[in-house]
């Protein structure tokens, strides 16, 4: 029978120096870095330990920020709500029952800033997660850090601020693609004349993955949107190297060990050549691709939970083992909760023990030079080139996602994924086999709807007591912006500053914008 | 500052093909297997998942064993007791406070009918956790497979029987190295007269290392173990081919992941090479390596207990990498009490997840070619080596036990590690770092004084309705077995069927060989 890796590539039994193709690879820090980005990588600088987290008020995220800080996490990634990532405010008809819910309620810039109080956020970086309201959450960002005396030369973090993957995968977008890729290049654009140690995308794979995509689907998709944002900023007249440098990438850890080792190493490989050949990148920065990794959400289960601790543990290796600069790892609840405060210490111990007992962190690129992990790399490289070349045959990514293609490449990878599972060809264990009768009780974290309450309260007072007629004329600045071709960083600064709402910012987006429905895909 | 591998191997920041010493490796299959002993590895065949456990009365170890049965565990693994290890019966006033504790409380054949009740010894291979009294509980279980209708030609499993490291490291003997060695070579050459799919020893390095080893210490003395049991296996005149297939090893699986991972490659290596060139061996089951892993107990920590649980995937996965026969994994609360049900599972489930989730077993040997792995292998395949030549001059292991050597190089290297603690230097997530004030409460698993009673109620029960004069009478028969030169296995077989008891049979040896106490090692 033939093998076949998850993402359903052939591996033969064993491998060998016949398996090798060409030379040697460079050595890490060597272009095209497909050993790593840096000579001796970990021994310099470990990873961070970046734990996705975000649930009830601004309030009790703060509390659970400063918990995981003092339990040596190193860097914060905020989670919103949904209401907040489909930009609506808490006392939206269409928020109700969601609020506070899987992420942190941000309404304002008071918000806000109560999410980082006593956060020095000159010293702790954070990433957020948003993506069509991606630019009026990083402004709350920005004069937050600017009312903690924080210059915004100092700023680091990232935003994820990636709307392609949300047309591809996971399907959270507001307006058309055009004016939403345009937002995403304004932000960009602002971010490398004025915030330049922020990383103002992170080109996501992650989501494309838990659609169900394969490996390398994952990779060829991510790696395309990452071209064309770059082809966006360019039209905007930054050379690439002005903004190159600070494109970051975010792709997930599942469980095909040496798969998803091999994908991160290809994804260096295109990557650095890409910069280079195509859009002739020179600063070594702007070849280096940088990512941070999660552990594959999707791969979780709800029955025996603590199952989850050892996946994770072997998923959060191979990102290691494949060079991520940052890292989450899931908790053992998070397939069906908000993962409890022991929970989330247990997936960043894995971390810690990784980073300081597996000894893996003294050697770069460790797995360098196997016959495996080298023609696995090779074979994963050729099939995401020739993916990237078709979506630019077909005239780019947006054309590519108008027409479904990613789309409904995902749907049947994810389709031959789920019927392995259903016919008992592919093993979960705890799942389709090795089940247990009893029930398995671990303790839940569950959000009260006083959260919701209490954010509804805020948003209306904040109403109230804000100089209304600087915040109509702010809103109406931003349609004036949207209409036009300027940046609009300026306009949604100004908003935020005078206490404007994520709901009322998008909504004058959307009028100028207008709204987007897919199509239907087959 | 120089990095070291965890036994101290000094390690560069990366490896490329400057590293390779001499020629690449040969395939997985191929002589000198240190790719591994079969062409394509797991997929013929998964390793066996094998729970060391035992405790309490044998009625309650059968119920544990019957249930890791029916959750997918493939073979036993009995833990028997400390008086049962140490040759004593359950009356016996040292025994006090000990029956059943740390494993199945065991004295004679009827116990061992219990054990295996219902388990089919001709289909399920059992591994016993036994040295000193090794040949007798053996004998027990030779007859209870007899008792079942199973003939000795399909017996499979494993004895441990290893004496010499107990010397070495573990501390567990009842009568001098030499003739201890003697009832091992008298049990590895009645099974390969006699029990011919049976591992008549499980040549150990397992405890050596928990001992406070380096990885090349726990290689060389087990693998110079392993060379002294074939010279005097050789002396009985059995040729090499005759019983060289049936020994096997048992190796630790500890923290610095690719540093187990070389050190089973090099022992294959090592093995193959010694059975070959200095034992004339040429059936190449002689040559090739079988191992049993257990990931490292001396690696768990009582605080943060579900730590443990990552521990040991990693662990587990190194010696699944490493190309193990056969795996403990061990359970998280293994560091401080008896197994748990639920913490026995997790740890089964650990191995399944390895085994059906983690696309690890597609390949053999999957790092073979790394230049990291392939560099480690070759120096720690140089250090033992040169250990090995050490301990040949001394005049073999008993004159390097007798002198201390072994226990003496494993002392510092332990020393040098708990420095290493204490200084902070190396770092122990949850205890030297990232510790919590919160105690974690985990349910644990308390043998009662009810086991100890049931244990010495039976065997003084025994000891009345059985035929005295016929035990007297084997008992004179070992005795005089043992002053000779013959093997001794057919009188305990005798001793046994009339139900003598381990202590009385221990008693008789000891009658002739005396006991041992080791002189100071420094």
């Amino acid at each position: 029978m033939v093998k076949t890796t998850l993402g359903e590539i052939p591996v033969e039994a064993c491998y060998g120096p016949e398996h090798m193709r060409g030379d040697a690879p460079p050595l890490p820090g060597q272009f095209p870095y497909t050993r790593g980005i840096h000579p001796s990588m970990y021994r310099e600088r470990l990873w961070t330990m970046r734990q996705f987290s975000g649930f009830a008020t601004p309030e009790e995220t703060n509390q659970r920020y400063r918990y995981l800080l003092s339990q040596g996490q190193s860097g914060l990634s905020v989670a919103f709500d949904l209401p907040t990532l489909m930009g609506c405010d808490p006392d939206d008809p269409a928020a109700l029952g969601e609020v506070g819910k899987c992420g942190a309620s941000i309404a304002s810039l008071a918000d806000m800033e109560t999410l980082f109080d006593q956060i020095p956020l000159g010293e702790v970086s954070v990433s957020m997660t948003i993506n069509s309201p991606a630019a009026v959450l990083w402004a709350m960002y920005l004069v937050a850090g600017e009312k903690q005396g924080v210059s915004w030369d100092s700023l680091n973090g990232t935003l994820q601020n990636d709307i392609l993957k949300e047309y591809i995968a996971q399907k959270e977008y507001l307006y058309p693609p055009k004016p939403s890729v345009r937002l995403v290049t304004d932000v960009i654009e602002y971010a490398a004349r004025h915030v330049p140690r922020y990383n103002p995308v992170s080109i996501s794979g992650y989501h494309i993955r838990e659609a169900g995509s394969t490996a390398v689907q994952e990779l060829a998709f991510t790696l395309r949107d990452g071209i064309e944002y770059v082809e966006w900023t360019l039209e905007r007249g930054l050379p690439a190297d002005s903004f190159a440098p600070r494109l970051s990438f975010f792709f997930n850890a599942h469980n095909d060990f040496f798969e998803e080792i091999a994908k991160y190493r290809a994804a260096r490989k295109i990557w650095a050549e890409t910069m280079r050949g195509r859009f002739g990148a020179k600063d070594e920065r702007s070849l280096k691709l940088r990512f941070h990794a999660q552990t594959a959400g999707c791969s979780l289960t709800w029955q025996q939970p603590y199952n989850n601790v050892v996946r994770t543990a072997i998923q959060a290796l191979a990102a290691v083992l494949g060079g991520t600069q940052s890292l989450h790892t899931n908790s053992l609840d998070e397939a069906y909760a908000l993962p409890s405060e022991e929970a989330v210490t247990i997936a960043l111990r894995t971390q810690q023990i990784i980073a300081h007992e597996s000894g893996v962190t003294s050697v770069a690129d460790p797995l360098g030079g196997s016959y495996y992990v080298e023609a696995l790399t090779a074979e994963m490289e050729e099939r995401a080139v020739s993916y990237i070349r078709k979506i630019d045959e077909m005239g780019g990514m947006i054309s590519a996602i108008e027409r479904g293609f990613p789309q409904r490449e995902i749907a049947e990878a994810s389709y031959r994924y789920q019927r392995g599972i259903e016919t008992g060809e592919r093993v979960i264990v705890g799942v389709n086999q090795f089940e247990r009768e009893e029930p398995e009780s671990i303790p839940l974290l569950r959000i009260d709807r006083e959260a919701e309450e209490t954010q509804v309260r805020k948003v209306r007072r904040l109403r109230e007591e804000r100089d209304n007629e600087r915040v109509r004329a702010a809103l109406d600045a931003i349609r004036l912006a949207a209409e036009s071709k300027v940046n609009t960083m300026p306009q949604i600064l100004d908003a935020v500053r005078v206490y404007a709402t994520v709901g009322e910012i998008c909504s004058a987006f959307r009028d100028v914008f207008g709204g987007w429905t897919e199509s239907s895909i087959l």
